[in-house]
């Protein structure tokens, strides 16, 4: 393998930028040439594409977003669009693929993969930690701090004026994020889409913690649950409960952007360096992800069919945590 | 002077606490004995009193919200809550108050000060620097600073997906979060409480913006203005506008809190010594404010009657900046 | 198991706290009376014990260092200091105990239960991550974001002037930090107390980078290694390389402090709650780990004497990303 | 006036590329070529030029260092130096210059005008806020707040073990980051460049906050002070006072690099609009200043002369508050 094309696909992530550089360094210390494909699948289908250097990744590592760009493709989800992105990478001789993304970026490879048979390496990039086959994606550990700093700022205000907070974190179908910023955001309450929370039960909760003498309380809510948003739950709680103040806030997109920790920044450095090692070892139609410590190699197949729920004792543990 | 009494009213804001605790230390400094009432006006009611020493307030410089809690009450509008309030204040022989608040905290200090003489000096705290009197209020620079840096995570997704995001700031009729944070935010556009926007001349800028190849845009809207919320505003905007994809982020009570930049930590300190040291002098009646960096000290008929209104030169080179 | 004492010991470090609300809330959850004690083993032989409600742990989750102190103890290392210790004990019926903090801890209340039968649990706290039967210390996370945040803002000014600096990090006998913090960091090298480093091949590398155009180089450093203080590399390197501006930056006890990461936090929820929860259900003498995502308890006999060094396979990555 | 040069010279400080992306975005907008010298003096005398677009200045606002990088010439100390300097510029026909920097880059540009005749304005860009014709410089705000922070870092760890912290900060001659930081870390004592501090004064102090049961305590000591070093000053406290652990935290570069502040950003952004403006209506010679929230244009002669000290209310202020 001489030539490997890289981009980003889907939702950004931080620490995309991370395996940007992972992927050209390693590419430079394998003797491989690395060629950038701009805004995912629109731009392959385009051919937009950047040969890169050392220089073209240097002081991107603790960014956000991705210098790559993302977009969301429907023309690529068509054969005919794949057979002209296909035609775009015999023509600049790209030999492999690495991409960064989630489900629907895994996909797509497969496919292209399936249909025109250029090999590649999928790396798990997006911050709600929804794929299986890996303990962590790309870009969760640093959604999450950024969401609990924020709840951090919000628990200062409801302390102060003895008020409820709903507060709506992303993740659509996964309630990772909300899990974890709800025990380290020490919230009374984490709504998350794998449970249906019954409003009663919750009204019951609040109100016991009004008489523990609790002055405030913060509920997590994941966007997107069967329970309903932040914002319905929170007209659900006010009709029914005795709290005389109840706000609501939507991190939103916030949560997308901001320098990667350090364990972002590592997790992408490593995935990216496996990715350039596995795909000229001839590994194909995987996705890389990181279990129990080491690095695995996913077949497309093993994990697509699997859902990924958070861990029941996470739940547990919200639960005793919260009395 | 003996027993000054202090407290926080209305909205909290980051400082407060340091405001605090240099009321207490100065007070100890000058032989004064400082009490601590909490829920501002709800508690001067209810007697809800606490001596301060030096252990109760340390290690609070550096946190967001109001140890002393805030609270609205309704009862302190009317002249038998303020005869309830006086009466406490009496029982307890505090002779003199501060207090730490917005406008309305202001007025129920005035109106008791009328009503029944207890000397009294306000401090300006509020994010929103929308308090005449003062170049700055107590919290602006924290929710500023926190208004930017969730700007720039924001700036990191939209960058990655050229996407146009309309962010809400914090300030109902005070357009100051708004201008500085967009000058500060490199916004395409800032829409403020204080003038009319019109929705065409920002489609034609945001076009305009488009033909020089500028990838993605961020508009940042106070809330509450004339012009509508920011959800407003982008419906109104993708109805007339070519852009594929736009998002809107509210940033809301995450403005209020975390802790302290220096800058509110020091105006805090300087002004609580101040607000004691003024007392104790004979001022009454006055809110302290900072003005071209001396402090001074506003006579309440004076200010209460003035609008204060973003500085028009900002806005004008936020235009410049944002060509 | 009725009344069970908590108490940090060694170094403070970031999760301290979370660790200490975690066992407060799981020994109320399952009926225990829960007895803080103050400083250490200090605190222990004298007697410095608080009984530990909801309230004395509230708001602490997200807050630095430890609320019930911490101090080295030399009496408590010989067996009259630990005799007094137990008698303190006795007399506040206190019939368990969990520790937080690193192998002097552990060890402590080792010989505490060999010779007086008083069962206990340890929590691994340290920001080294220097603890063997763990992946994670409680703090490590949170120290190496740290390390690495102030790393971002050293690069900023190291690519303005075209500098070589040398950053040391915390981590006397372990070079996690180090490792992490540089590839997170984009070091150009790593040194590390596990390894001898040779500075002839260090100047190579550096001069290697500059042949590359590379305009500015970090190396990072690990305190105490054999390698010597950054200080001294530093001083060698400039005697023997081309570099024309060295600068040394030793990051120090700003690396213990600060609000934990949302892992610290879950992390020291999770061991506190397993601590309550296994101390109940008659397991002492051991230390809690996290292994590959799961809770373990070491026996002290087993793990004191292993070794525990960085991972190998980070140093190949570290190399090749520094290329 | 059609082609403005503009550098940056000196130390970096954060806000920096905020004044140069708002030269290149006003030079646009008033119809102006900009070209971008890099290096400071080395880059001027090199012709080391590049022409900014709008593109060259996206995406830098919120970054700390400066895109266009800085060098300390000594060749354009003399009069050899400046004159190939100027034979550079009038080879690129740039007839204005815009400098951000500290007093030597002034000093620079002034000679450099009263030899060759090129008009220029200077902003102050340094962190130390020793420059005299202004209230803040850029990326002094950003820098305090910078020390800030790591304070409350290692005042979580200075709790937690009852130690005396002393921690340097930068401030070679002015003791502004040093006296701000104090009140705002809450100092028991402050040690800065304008005054004589005396140890004996400083152990009596700190005795007495063990009287005060006050278990910890931080001085911030501002760098190059006459009173020593934080390392010699806290060698002669150890050997007088009772306290049984001294730390000592330099805290250096990294008070350097860093996102800049909503402040530094804005102020950084006022002046490079203001450069502009003010050198296509005929100014030279000046810096520019912000003094009582309006923008002075300040003479070489008139400033360059002046020592500027810190405010002796401020030292009053960080006494009182530090009892």
């Amino acid at each position: 393998m001489k030539r490997i094309g890289v981009f980003t696909s889907g939702g950004d992530a931080p620490g995309m930028n991370a395996a940007i550089r992972a992927v050209v360094r390693a590419g430079i210390y394998y003797d491989k040439e690395i060629i950038g494909i701009y805004r995912g699948y629109e731009g392959m289908i385009e051919g937009d594409f950047v040969p890169m250097d050392v220089r073209s990744v240097s002081n991107i590592l603790q960014r956000g977003g991705t210098i790559l760009k993302s977009a969301r493709s429907t023309e690529f989800k068509t054969p005919e669009g794949r057979a002209k992105a296909y035609e775009q990478l015999k023509k600049h001789n790209i030999d492999g693929l690495i991409g960064i993304g989630g489900d629907g970026s895994f996909t797509g490879m497969h496919h292209l993969y399936k249909e025109h048979g250029i090999p590649y390496v999928c790396l798990p990039g997006t911050i709600d930690n929804d794929i299986p086959g890996t303990d962590y994606t790309i870009g969760f550990d640093t959604a999450t701090n950024t969401a609990v700093e924020a709840i951090d700022k919000i628990r200062d205000t409801a302390l102060s004026h003895n008020r409820l907070f709903f507060i709506e974190v992303m993740g659509r179908d996964s309630g990772y994020i909300a899990i974890n910023a709800g025990i380290a955001g020490g919230a009374v309450s984490v709504i998350i889409p794998e449970e249906q929370t019954s409003i009663d039960e919750l009204v019951k909760k609040l109100n016991e913690g009004g008489k523990h003498n609790k002055s405030s309380s913060l509920v997590i809510v994941a966007e997107g649950g069967k329970s309903g948003s932040a914002m319905e739950i929170a007209q659900k709680v006010k009709e029914k409960s005795s709290y005389f103040d109840t706000k609501v806030t939507i991190l939103g997109h916030l949560q997308r952007g901001g320098a990667p920790t350090y364990f972002d920044r590592v997790l992408a450095s490593k995935m990216g360096v496996a990715a350039v090692e596995s795909l000229d070892e001839g590994k194909t139609d995987v996705m890389i992800g990181i279990v129990n410590n080491k690095m695995v190699y996913n077949k497309f197949e093993e994990i697509m069919t699997q859902p990924k729920y958070v861990h029941k004792d996470d739940l547990r543990i919200a639960k005793i945590l919260s009395i």
